[in-house]
């Protein structure tokens, strides 16, 4: 009996730890905001977020599809090399973190973990509700310098997202990219090129 | 006299060779235009241009201060590692080429030859009338992967403000940089990261 009991607790656990939850974002909302050059000129860094206040899921979902999402059938908001789309992005809570998947507007659990830690050296960024790491691959794109590139066209579109939408954020290229990179369960060719804090 | 004369023209020659011509820019217009979620739906790659039809110094000035320009009195509207700015852009066009100057405005002429050849790989580049030349430095940022970034934020802004104002554009990473850098007289510690083609 003693034994069933751990069995089914096991069963549950790994079940917890390997069903991908997924969750649907609703459509991103992309006609009308504050227009391109004012958010240039909004354009800044923050280095204080609140710890609870939190982005809603239009917010999200408009700010991810801002980020990295499809404007066209096979094509990003941001150019990629030979359009090799090599760049995912990730989002980190407290709660837990999700591989964005573009194509269908949706983010699928990767961690029910807290794996702020690991996303942030600075206080004011593992304490911070979202991170958004941008993660590239090797296998796709094996030149560091254009890796960089396309991830700092994702990182832009956030800058200036958050910009049009008087949210505070901060990239960072400093954190833990093994332990991250494990955490987000990445492939061996994978690699954590940024991380964006985003929040009030 | 003839020697005087040679020497004359030696030192003209000489002289319309290093002396800078600057062409002040009109004042960016950061107000209106096409909000930032528009333009994201509308960011794509062109690979056909006029080569005649041109910007106006007004766009040019527009397109320039949203590509790398001041926002705040020491910031970019991209955001650089600790600061550092080491980003330049530089016009190339079948007159010559320019560093555009972002504090002062303007655009400091660096050769009055059409080194068109060296940016582009591509006849369609060769030919387009302004290609603009995305040029990182070692010196302030040694790590290629953030040179890369830095650059990729230049490349996006260009590709917004393109999108927003229906102007055709396409960015390389290949060309002939070391004659490209000797052109433009870069540094040994700079190099072009890019070379983005904007046009009709």
């Amino acid at each position: 009996m003693r034994h069933f009991i751990i069995a089914s607790m096991l069963t549950m656990m790994s079940f917890s730890n390997c069903v991908a939850a997924d969750i649907a974002l609703p459509p991103p909302q992309k006609t009308g905001g504050m227009p391109l050059m004012e958010a240039l000129s909004k354009r800044k860094s923050t280095r204080e977020f609140s710890s609870d206040k939190r982005l809603s899921e239009q917010q999200l979902a408009d700010l991810l599809w801002a980020a990295c999402g499809f404007n066209r059938e096979d094509k990003l908001t941001i150019p990629t090399a030979l359009n090799k789309q090599e760049i995912t992005v990730y989002v980190i809570t407290p709660e837990g973190a999700w591989l964005y998947v573009a194509k269908e507007n949706k983010l699928t659990q990767v961690t029910d973990k807290d794996i702020r830690d690991y996303a942030a050296a600075q206080d004011y960024a593992k304490k911070a509700p979202l991170n958004i790491a941008i993660v590239s691959d090797k296998e796709l794109m094996a030149h560091d310098i254009f890796a960089g590139t396309d991830a700092g066209a994702v990182m832009q579109n956030i800058y200036l997202w958050c910009a049009a939408n008087e949210v505070g954020t901060v990239t960072r290229g400093s954190f833990d990219g093994e332990s991250l990179a494990k955490a987000l369960g990445l492939k061996e060719s994978q690699r954590v090129i940024l991380v964006q804090t985003v929040g009030y």
